[in-house]
């Protein structure tokens, strides 16, 4: 099953939600932290407990590389534990010249098997490609992001009018079959005004939760726009509700309650 | 003694060469694939035979990353030898979230204690702004990278008339003392028009060699502009130029040769 199947069969269940294992040492309840591996450990029972109703799972590079060796270990053995047909989105934000990305794009897809990736598109086509060669994974370009940085650069106005998130959506589409967006859930309005553009692109979108983005809100805008192609991520909203063992019952519970939302 | 001090003294010796260390396994003498870490042991050569001449190391992290732990290893044990005097950059164009982009600076300026990084600038003010918050070290951030893909959104004419690239120099310019840029050995031309925009930051230049920049070419545009200072990355222009055990002596020689080349 490809990366592009995989993410339409949750679609088919109702699935939408993806749940980002932004795991912080310094965040998880501290009854863990006498484990060998407490970050694998918080995951693992974050995974048992939602499995069944994620969309997909968002693993964010960062993470686990500032951990160096040990990290990397407790990525790899998370990826072991989450089942085969849920795909997997390796959040790296990557970008670099061709040479380069090339190598980056082997250590996403290769060396870790992630079935998606985001990518960060300023280095241009040659940066990009390398993903985009790996045709049967997803990769998620950097559309408008979430943060309120998103205001210095990506909504610059070009000359010929349009912002330079939307030349970027509009340019990124043509050079593969297999380009999805990011586009931050807090960015209602130009969300509203730019779906049309995504058109039947994948769209993944942070920011609900910790960020301010509503999901009502998001799964308005997408009802019968879009194709339902979109993945909401959520992370912090999710993973981080309780300090006790049942954090990863609660996490599972709340996963529920967002796909009874997105329902309707 | 901090980044900005080490960079310095080098420039003072007339150094201004960076060695990059973007090592692939694919690429390096293949009598050194039968040692238990080849990419050390390749590396541990080059550094024994450039430090006197070297300006900087450079570090491209994905060549590292792709290889997992083992690449991770192969990076901290090639850290452990590069002279404490010698500045280290970690290439890496991290551009994320800030509560992520928190936890990639600390990855690159604490757990691997580079004395520099790049930085794609993408996402704006706050995806920067927790490496800045390291006053002590140097972020060069992407303004036109060497690569063809730059003329896809990089110089991208905004409605002001300016293009993306100055932009993005003119306003991160004001975010710190210790922004530095990547500037494309390629783009000669627009080097000349931009010298005076660069100022006095500091600014790293990649794509002499393997990517067609003159390193003639791109001394005389700094002679007695930008206050000297310039980094001339040679990664492949360097490292590969030989496949016997001779190839580290004949890095070194190459670095000399450019050192006189800069010399002038």
């Amino acid at each position: 099953m490809n990366a592009s199947e995989k993410f339409l069969n949750k679609f088919s269940e109702g699935k939408h939600v993806c749940v980002g294992l932004d795991t912080d040492i310094e965040k998880i309840p501290s009854f863990l932290l006498t484990e060998s591996d407490p970050i694998f450990r918080f995951n693992k029972m974050i995974i048992d407990h939602t499995a069944n109703h994620a969309a997909a799972y968002k693993i964010n590079l960062a993470f686990y590389e500032s951990n160096g060796k040990k990290g990397i270990e407790s990525l790899e053995k998370t990826l072991e534990v989450i089942p085969e047909n849920i795909p997997v989105i390796g959040d790296a934000k990557r970008g670099d010249i061709g040479n380069t990305a090339k190598i980056y794009a082997k250590a996403i897809f290769e060396y870790y098997n992630f079935d998606a990736s985001t990518i960060n598109p300023l280095m241009g086509r040659d940066s990009v490609q390398p993903f985009l060669d790996y045709t049967d994974k997803i990769n998620f370009i950097l559309g408008l992001t979430s943060n309120i940085g998103a205001n210095d650069f990506e909504k610059l106005q070009l000359a010929d009018g349009k912002f330079l998130f939307q030349e970027i959506i509009e340019k990124t589409k043509s050079w593969g079959e297999n380009v999805g967006f990011v586009f931050g859930a807090t960015k209602l309005s130009e969300l509203r005004d730019n779906i049309d553009l995504l058109g039947d692109s994948f769209v993944l979108l942070p920011g609900i939760g910790a960020q301010g983005g509503s999901l009502e809100e998001i799964i308005e805008v997408f009802r019968g726009k879009n194709f339902g192609n979109f993945i909401i991520n959520i992370s912090r909203g999710l993973i981080y509700l309780d300090n006790t063992n049942l954090f990863a019952v609660k996490a599972g519970q709340k996963l529920e309650e967002f796909n009874n939302k997105v329902a309707g």
